[in-house]
């Protein structure tokens, strides 16, 4: 990185259509993390970037750069292989909970770095604090320690994993410069990869509760990925699955928990207990570990088993009672027909406004606010009948929450049955 | 601009190719000068606004904004009309000096609001401060009186012109924002409309020492000013002219002034003259002079007495003897043959290098470096032949100049004719 460049080049280089050089990129991301590139110069380049593309050279030199701006986990030293997912976010989307002590009860280590929700997303973190006593921070040895006596950690991202991706995504959150496949691939990868797990599976999301709303723009996004992880020496693959409609049926931080939790006893929703179970398997496959079923591991016990040590070790009481939300309010279905539509976007917009989500980042999130779902997609009900309660501590808010969900609930006319995995990519 | 909007949703809409609406430009163009759009914003604007264009309307909206962002001036309680003129810049281009006083003389009123030089081509305000005495700072009641009198005046445009083109102009330069020609028109238009005179000729550069290097684009720019300023009822022109060799002999400042003093005395570079001479009936035919030819007023001194009276008027000695640098050096030439190449981008630069402009904004310029030209291109001469002398103060830059000019200076081969004034435009 001792090459120097003028910023202006460089902006202009993307600009004008051309590729961007591994020292101009070694350069311009190190220079900006050091605050000699402007803002209002990477925000341009941003720009630029966004609406010239990048080719995947470039695309994996820019990842790379990321990671070298901050400090390499390395889990290598493990007895166990290390294996992580993750998902680019969606409506009810509590995977991540179940998932990760069910593959550490199969045999792989689940180091899980994990974030906190903004916008109608939630947060694992979010949905973890909603457990009285559990702590998100841990320090490295913390984890290490974990990982080695329960194989499984969900915890918060150190701030040195990729400081310049920090840095670049809040200020592509408020330039309009976050929809880029390659600076999206690269800020999800660059902290994968900086993570140090032998592999990585993707959950890329699509529908109306999904960041790519289109199957087109998340495979380009989920293969893109795959070759980042492939190109960094990551065995990486990454399932497309559906978020037209919320998955499971809660949304919301400490009833997503409560549902995660009914998984792990052998039950809850069968979206949710099928995701769960393939991206279980792919993790164990890319791992090597084929001679042990995760189904087998819910239904025994061993997944909750883990569940519980997990919680424990990060200082959480797996017997307590989960907070509940103050007030509720119930929808019901206004005709008898099938539920055509329950819009995962709507849903998920409604749960956030009820008090499960946050607007600015420094805001705090309600342990029980959101919504649950007492039909689904596809189902037959009955005029008058409980379609969903939503329940929040600020009763005030229902009216907003309702205008959220206006439109994205349907009953009459058909559903049309959407495969829960829409496409699987290997490198 | 009562409404309020997102920055974030502005920069959207025109990243993804749309218009934004009359409300959105006066909102962010003032929200921006007011601090509230950040600089990064900003910036990501331009950016989507060079890559995707815009429409006549929007351009003609973004400068009635930057507009509105400061004062206007008024020049239509003058005695005479009131015309200007504006080039985009260019080597050796010092028409501004002869042609304010000639036009002044033929019985319209010019006032001159200029700026100083920032790279290769050189500052009306640079040029006449080489004037000693001479003083480009006047208030808007000294500028008011010396039009009543004398009829020219060239100074420094006030500060609160079109703040907003300030501001936006120093952030395009650090962010590849450049070039973008409706920035570029509705820069230049917005302080030209601000001016508040009746008529405007614009003077476009078109070829290797102009910012337009393509006719093309230099067309696109000439046809977006002129229908900006026929939009704000200014009666607005254009004349595309060469700018592949310097105009003119010298490039420099002092260098420059005395050029301009050969021009009023009814000599000078025949290319100086004619590009004089048709701006000259330009302005005046735009404000409905048509009874006097500018011609006549150069060869019997009325030009001369006017310019006299201008620099006399803002402190200046016309009489008094102008620097000259303490360095010459003289490059021949290497062979018999035609002059070829003269380049204005590589004579520009030498001058420049030689201490006759700026890289910085703060630097201070040397009055009597630059560069003087002996021959002209398609000029037949012959070995040994001096071709060009260098002045500058500072010895030790002689190499960097004859750096820039090499390949830029060429004997043999032939010398195609360029028509000096290439297109005319008007509304």
């Amino acid at each position: 990185m001792s090459q120097q460049f003028a910023a202006v080049d460089v902006i202009r280089t993307k600009r004008d259509g051309g590729a961007l050089s591994d020292a101009q990129i070694d350069w311009v991301i190190d220079a900006y993390t050091r605050g000699e590139v402007a803002e209002e110069q990477m925000s341009a380049l941003a720009m630029a970037i966004l609406l010239r593309g990048m080719t995947r050279a470039e695309i994996s030199r820019w990842t790379r750069a990321m990671i070298a701006s901050g400090s390499r986990l390395d889990f290598s030293g493990l007895p166990r292989p290390a294996v992580d997912k993750h998902s680019t976010g969606g409506v009810g989307d509590k995977v991540t909970l179940p998932l990760a002590p069910l593959v550490a009860a199969c045999g792989a280590a689940v180091p899980q770095l994990s974030g906190r929700g903004l916008g109608h997303t939630g947060g694992t973190l979010d949905k973890l604090e909603s457990v009285p006593g559990w702590r998100a921070a841990l320090s490295l040895d913390e984890v290490d320690a974990q990982l080695r006596d329960v194989g499984a950690v969900i915890c918060a991202a150190t701030a040195d994993l990729a400081p310049a991706d920090r840095k670049l995504y809040a200020l592509r959150d408020v330039t309009g410069t976050v929809e880029a496949v390659p600076l999206i691939a690269s800020s999800i990868m660059s902290k994968k990869i900086a993570e140090g797990t032998r592999a990585l599976v993707l959950d890329v999301k699509v529908g109306s509760g999904a960041f790519m709303k289109d199957l087109d723009l998340a495979r380009e996004l989920a293969t893109t990925m795959v070759a980042l992880g492939t190109d960094a020496g990551v065995e990486t693959r990454a399932l497309i699955t559906d978020m037209s409609t919320p998955l499971g049926r809660t949304a919301g931080n400490a009833l997503e928990v409560r549902e995660s939790v009914e998984v792990l006893a052998g039950g809850g929703p069968a979206d949710l207990v099928e995701l769960t179970v393939v991206l279980a398997r792919e993790m164990l496959d890319a791992v090597g570990i084929r001679d042990v079923d995760p189904a087998d591991a819910l239904r025994d016990g061993r997944a909750m088993d883990a569940w519980r040590r997990m919680i424990a070790a990060q200082g959480g009481d797996p017997d307590a009672e989960l907070p509940t939300a103050r007030h509720t309010h119930v929808v019901t279905a206004e005709a008898d027909g099938v539920l055509s539509t329950v819009d995962a976007l709507a849903v998920g917009v409604a749960a956030w406004r009820l008090g499960a989500g946050r607007a600015r980042r420094e805001e705090a999130v309600q342990a029980g606010a959101g919504v649950e779902l007492h039909a689904v997609r596809g189902e037959r009900v009955r005029a008058g009948q409980p379609l969903l309660t939503l329940h929040t501590d600020t009763p005030e808010r229902f009216e907003w929450a309702l205008q959220a969900l206006e439109g994205g609930i349907a009953v009459g006319g058909g559903a049309a049955a959407v495969p829960l995995v829409r496409e699987r990519i290997t490198a």
